[in-house]
């Protein structure tokens, strides 16, 4: 699981930095997270394959969140894409991209999906035989959700040394890796245990942001490897949080120590502090695990 | 009369190059040409006074003409401007800004005027006392206009030794600024121009981008100071000019010489071409007093 950070603040994009954005890379999946403007160039600089982005996941409707949205779009359109593209996103996603398509008469080459999503609750949006994406309902000024990538567990790795040994055929090997026992010519059972090893355990991935602090999340998120929780503010500046219903540092933290996440990403900061450092004093404390977005920045999980 | 050019360059953006955004300072203006993704951080990157804008054109409808300026009304609303802001711009301009600013449920503190464009003449869009803006009809694929902004011939010049010679009161020196002679206590009349100086020559820039070659837009652009004429191709891909409604090298400076302007500058490269110097080499032979944009650069003219 590796997550490039393209843009990682809130608010307006500035010469050094960039609204947000963020790029999964889970089990042959490219998944961009949010789009905000620049998101392209973002892409250019970190050196990622735009062609392999089929799913995009847009949290909310404020411009730092979307407004690079219109623009790929557009760009894959000018560069002859081909494949499906899809998109997740609240209600009028589709009738803001379509106007604009519709103004500059302009017309994708490639099918554009779009998956308005109105719900309150939990919802799965996106599943195949080896990823699962469900929302999580985010409390924000306006309807918004984050998003639970989640592994599936995958086969059982086949011992290959034992299984020669048994003299085990080519034909039986997807057998094994499901599970299954094997009969021999002779009749004896060679147990599964035996000749496999435990699948790679699956990971999972939340993106909360933006987000007022709500413990209701905590159900969604539990025990999950890595949460990203939005820091937009410090404690100093916590009825601020409050009023425009982002969160601070030391709620993001409290949300990881109540969720029990193996590891708590931050970012979303106001750019009104000099320095990701006072988020680090503010958090650590609560939940030592913890690491600091930054624009460009690779985390291999 | 200074011009920066923010971004100069066809189609997507990318790392190194911008789509089209220039400023254009003039009489105390400060006015915004055409708002690409990424215009917001090109402003911030060449120390431009946000703030200072109060007029924004709009050319077409296209994204890399546009899809910056609801980022740029966004990040007026974040920065609490208060001053009114005007867009000219075609028809749709107002619905694709005011539906973004709705489902962000977001409102503007200060007032946000559209001047939505629609006629197939040219006409004054903007007029004060010192300069005056209209439209140059430009034949693309959508429709689209360029713009010619005019200074208007200010006052005279007080001839100061003179006027002094005469014991002419201060109460007089408008009335002489605006070419009147002066009627002295004894009844003899000095004539206005031996107490003056002739007003600042008026200058005149016209932007014209996007568009095919088309000479019907001489007339408009007549003996102007600068004409900007996009320039998306070179001779060797005229087909692709004529089937996309660009121009190519060539063209822009065939217009500019047949509208016998006094400089040419050049920009809205197609990225596919390795250095601008190819559209030199093309152009100089036919218009010799030829500038090229680039992204950051800027002009006094």
């Amino acid at each position: 699981m590796k997550l490039t950070i393209l843009g990682c603040y809130a608010a307006t994009p500035r010469t050094i930095t960039n609204p947000t954005s963020q790029v999964l890379e889970i089990r042959n999946h490219m998944f961009l997270i949010d789009c905000g403007e620049g998101t392209q160039v973002q892409l250019r600089k970190n050196k990622l394959k735009f062609s392999k982005i089929n799913h995009i996941f847009i949290s909310h409707l404020h411009g730092d969140h979307f407004y690079g949205l219109i623009g790929l779009i557009s760009t894959f359109m000018l560069l002859n894409r081909k494949p499906d593209l899809h998109v997740y996103g609240p209600k009028g996603i589709k009738e803001i991209v379509l106007l604009q398509l519709r103004y500059s008469n302009s017309f994708t080459g490639y099918n554009l999906y779009f998956h308005e999503l109105t719900s309150l609750e939990s919802e799965v949006v996106f599943e195949d035989d080896k990823v699962l994406v469900k929302t999580i309902p985010l409390k924000h000024r306006i309807y918004t959700n984050g998003f639970l990538f989640e592994e599936k567990i995958g086969d059982r790795k086949l011992n290959i040394d034992e299984v020669h040994k048994y003299n085990i055929e080519t034909c039986y090997f997807q057998k094994i890796k499901n599970g299954k026992d094997i009969t021999l010519d002779d009749g004896s059972i060679v147990p599964n245990s035996e000749i496999t090893f435990d699948p790679i355990k699956p990971k999972s991935y939340a993106f909360c942001s933006d987000t007022i602090y709500d413990e209701t999340i905590i159900p969604l998120i539990e025990n999950c490897d890595v949460l990203y929780h939005e820091t937009t503010f410090l404690e100093s500046e916590s009825e601020k949080a409050k009023s425009t219903m982002h969160s601070t540092a030391k709620e993001a933290a409290m949300i990881a120590q109540k969720a029990n996440v193996k590891q708590l990403l931050m970012g979303h900061y106001s750019t009104r502090y000099a320095t990701i450092n006072l988020f680090q004093q503010e958090a650590e404390p609560i939940f030592p695990n913890v690491l600091f977005a930054d624009d460009g920045g690779v985390f291999e999980f």
